[in-house]
């Protein structure tokens, strides 16, 4: 392989931290993970492919490592699980740059870090042309309190954390040939995963269902609705809508600032959370400082219906994010 | 997607057995894995990548689906694993037809069914031209009795399950062009992952170290002393060598029919097992109706010394086992 892959390998095991819960790691046939005892695994894989989740010209390296490992992080918050180790598996094109490799390392790491996951294992391969990247993230939860797609019942309250639609917002930007800096439109570059909430809502047994906001509102309300076998009802004025970041100079405030509703309803990889409670639970009006909005409920019908302002109610359809058309 | 990635997934999901030991599965954020009280989670991973793997003109679509699954099987074995649940994520091209991913499934799942292995996720992207599957498979062992490749000492024995060169040996007649029959040529197509052998030899305690031939006795013994930090000598004569499985019609017996030392000693892809012993220890002669032969010791030297069969010693380098070359 034209690339350094056992140095690169060895180079990575070194930069990387063992936190607690790995044993055996890089450099044997598998790794070993210690799962505390009354926990079960959580377990998520993810593909992330170039000029398909990113573009090497619009993502810096860095973001492209942090969001590879964000999208693993967020399913697991969506369990109301801790993350404890992650193995990826990395197509690289010959003609990749040393430095572009260790800048995506260099935001892999940070926020491994942040929430002490473990780089545990994985493979390096040549591919022919695009980078391609498929991560494994490994978490735990205790015993029978993962938080499911599949809890919600009639009546329950639907809620959302932080705001939708940034995320989507800045790519339509990016595609429209504006410049987007990482620092201001970090809900794009580098976003949080809900790891603190999740595991928050899961510890005080407050939520019947969870999914996580990767495939945009529309399509992942409808992912709670085939599982839990019931209809929702949402409220449009209620669904907090993400203030756009601008990128050019001039910033105003209020109403005119929001991203569209089409946006909130349909964009993609905000990795907010959404989930599901009894009307009788009492819920936070934020969560680690992330506001959190109730939108509707769980009905018994079927499929998604939209209240307007004017309060009339439409069939919702999910659009399904495509991240770059 | 041109792929009807949904239906696939759905299909699938439809298809594949989901054995105890996995709760939530496909169809939520993360699977659910419950590792048993007392064990501990095993997790490999690993590329198959067309024209570096498999050749779609030499393997047929079921033996790409049984050695992508066995090459993860494989590394389970060598820590004297279970095998509970594969996560799989393929990268297809738009003109794959859907007759070969459907017999590629099925090689997949034979292997998994007889192994009691849940398929209990994964991902479908579509790649630009060539296949590329990613697999990650999570085992489990008892708490602290996983063999690792760092338990060797100095004085141990060396042996291997098996016989060596085989898979490598039908690999040079598919590159010189002669037709291989996959019920004649099985170490190659539908290599056996040696699952039973590695249990047995945990639950016996027989072994202080094990690895799995996947990249040819020199490199993967080397790795074996890289972190048990030993040296090793090995004897040619000792050495069992496959049975070359002609392609053409006369078959001879005995010596002549042997692969040659060079293929047993780096041929990869055999997915045998080499484990080292205290010298007190008693091997049985067969595991599982599959040979078990004694070839070295464990030294305190440093790299690998062959003795031949006039008693020459002579340095062993790994020559690290590339696929097609």
């Amino acid at each position: 392989l034209p690339l350094p892959e056992k140095s690169l390998i060895a180079r990575i095991r070194r930069q990387s931290k063992i936190w607690p819960g790995v044993a055996a790691s890089i450099g044997d046939d598998c790794a070993l993970l210690k799962i505390s005892p009354g926990h079960e695994a959580l377990i998520t894989t993810d593909f992330t492919l170039e000029d398909v989740h990113f573009r090497r010209e619009w993502h810096p390296p860095e973001s492209v490592g942090h969001r590879f490992l964000a999208r693993g992080l967020s399913d697991i918050a969506a369990m109301g699980g801790k993350p404890v180790a992650a193995f990826l598996s990395l197509a690289l094109p010959a003609k990749l740059s040393q430095s572009w490799v260790d800048r995506f390392f260099m935001g892999f790491r940070k926020l491994a870090d942040r929430y002490k996951v473990t780089l545990a294992g994985g493979d390096i391969a040549q591919s022919p042309q695009k980078i391609l990247a498929d991560i494994m993230v490994v978490g735990s939860v205790p015993r029978g309190k993962a938080i499911l797609r599949s809890g919600a019942h009639p009546g329950d309250f639907i809620y959302v954390t932080g705001r939708l639609g940034g995320s989507a917002h800045t790519l339509r930007e990016l595609i429209a040939g504006a410049k987007c800096k990482p620092s201001t439109h970090s809900r794009h570059f580098f976003p949080e995963p809900r790891l603190v909430i999740g595991q928050f809502l899961r510890a005080h047994n407050l939520s019947t269902s969870m999914i996580d906001l990767s495939d945009g509102l529309s399509t992942d309300l409808a992912h709670i609705c085939d599982e839990s076998k019931a209809g929702t009802k949402i409220f449009s004025s209620a669904i907090p809508r993400a203030f756009s970041e601008k990128s050019g100079k001039s910033k105003k405030t209020g109403e005119a600032n929001q991203v569209s509703l089409a946006l909130a309803l349909h964009g993609g990889e905000d990795y907010e959370l959404l989930f599901t409670t009894s009307p009788r639970t009492r819920v936070p009006k934020q969560i680690a400082g992330v506001p959190i909005t109730r939108i509707g409920e769980i009905t018994r019908g079927k499929g998604i219906l939209l209240v307007d302002e004017n309060n009339k109610t439409s069939k919702l359809k999910p659009q399904g994010w495509e991240h770059f058309s």
